[in-house]
């Protein structure tokens, strides 16, 4: 089995350097200044109590790829993102190999399954960073991550259960789901604070936006029918096996999102988390203000070039009322 | 109201010259050779009896659009357009104005709303045609064509009787549905054989192919619990208000897909069509591989830069089985 790794940002980075250090045939698509990187140094995994490094080949593009029959793919950019990578793998010739959705949202599977018959969903709870060029954090101990997987829209097969034994030997442990979606849900529900966060100044307290948020998507959920895992810090197998640990030195630098910001990434992945919400409000005659004002909030602050943590506590309240 | 037209080719071109003749405020957002065929001539619109020419102001951008709150958007691009479009309205100032999705598909509504609140679907049975710029052809007779307009996901609201009046003055018979999908889901089965004309030579027989897409199509839909409106020749409404009548001198030039190819506009819609039946049936567990087959097909042919009609029709049976 051939892993391909499509986006080696955070979570690919993390995922990428972890299947290499147990020996897998690994084969990352980067970008930009991570590509530049990876091209001349290894990749460098920084975690609780360890740091490694490994070469991880990478390609600029699915086109440089030939795809075999014993390949699998997981697919790590963002929803913006998503379509196109579609469209390059499918143009690059593969067919029915299993695609694995490692995402935010619940967006991603479906879009993907216009293109491929063999379609997954992977929950990801890591508390990852991609701040600098060739370097990735995680600060999940004592495994870099708990990973939910299933097939799309349900059910698990042998290609679940063929990733979940290397990640499990990689120090990601995975749980195999009947019906992967619902960890999906629980999770998008924990990333609708990742605007929030982007957006204000590190030090700002934004528990009270994020639980409005949270209470806002739930309602959403329940009168849509919508049920869902509890991804939250409650949840047993997080607890168990993956807590977010300090580790010297080296400050988490927050949420995807502002991590995007932070970076000048260009676009920011709201559309898909918050807006999943306005998306489903609007289905079933409902509203989300408070989720639909964010992702116009996130769009407007894109088109005008901001940063993260420009903007105060006081102006966010105001916008949302 | 001011009519804002995304996208003026075959439909939003004959859409476009009806209205302007009817003295609305229309502007048009278009590109390539047809934008600069109407930046110094006039739109010519063809159709059975009838030939006028008018001026149909155009931008290239949505950027270029000052955005009214007594705007409505015509979204006349292609399925593999939308979100891009979308994109682009949002990113210029648009919010809560009506969209309405006069697009071929089921797809294009639920992409949308992710992006705005109040969205619409036009079911739309115009023959027409767009082969040169500065000119678009309509066969249909005595209506120019017969759309079915209702809000997303459904209801009827003031902005669909708002269009209707505009375009029933304008000689295009529209219909308010409360349940407009369900056309959509009729026209689509009628558009699972644009492949197969835009593959074959025009004297190929097609009737074969496209009847076994349909058969399959509609077993997907029973199963996956979608129902639909007969769109076919059988309607009654299309028996009254619009039959495809020659013009002589003008021959058609085949679906919209055929169109395509034979313009070079290098992408067809065929994942938004056929496309559709895969993604349906793959979500409820089922399998449609001729409509899965063709979107396959579709796109290798796209990749290879191949034209209309260049596949024999023993070559296309032994591919379908």
């Amino acid at each position: 089995m051939r892993i391909i790794i499509h986006g080696i940002g955070a979570i690919g980075g993390v995922v990428g350097a972890a299947l290499v250090e147990q020996g897998n045939d690994v084969l990352g698509i980067a970008r930009g200044r991570m590509l530049e990187a990876l091209q001349s140094a290894p990749l460098r995994l920084i975690s609780p109590g360890r740091r490694i490094e490994v070469t991880l080949p990478c390609v600029s593009h699915p086109s440089e790829i030939d795809f075999r029959s014993d390949d699998i793919v997981l697919l790590c950019v963002k929803g913006q993102d998503t379509e196109a990578a579609l469209r390059d793998l499918r143009a690059a010739g593969m067919t029915d190999q299993p695609l694995f959705c490692l995402q935010n949202g619940t967006a991603n599977e479906r879009v993907a399954m216009r293109y491929f018959p063999n379609v997954h969903g992977v929950t990801v709870m890591m508390p990852a960073t991609y701040m600098e060029p060739g370097e990735v954090i995680t600060h999940g101990a004592p495994c870099f991550g708990l990973f939910y997987v299933g097939r799309f829209p349900n059910g698990i097969d042998a290609a679940d259960e063929a990733l979940q034994a290397v990640l499990d030997a990689a120090n990601i442990k995975t749980i195999l789901s009947e019906d992967v979606m619902q960890s999906k849900y629980g999770k998008l529900l924990m990333n609708l604070g990742n605007i929030v966060d982007a957006l204000l100044p590190l030090e700002a307290d934004r528990t009270g936006f994020t639980s409005r948020l949270t209470a806002e998507a739930e309602d959403v959920f329940r009168a849509a029918g919508v049920t869902w895992e509890d991804m939250g810090l409650e949840n047993a197998q997080r607890k168990q096996f993956m807590e977010i640990t300090d580790i010297e030195g080296v400050p988490r630098a927050g949420s995807s999102t502002r991590q995007s910001l932070s970076r000048g990434a260009g676009s920011v992945e709201t559309d898909y988390l918050n807006g999943e919400v306005a998306l489903l409000a609007r289905l079933h005659g409902l509203k989300a203000p408070l989720n639909a004002a964010l992702v116009d909030l996130a769009a407007r602050r894109m088109a005008e070039g901001r940063s993260a943590g420009e903007m105060t506590e006081a102006e966010l309240a105001t916008l949302l009322g």
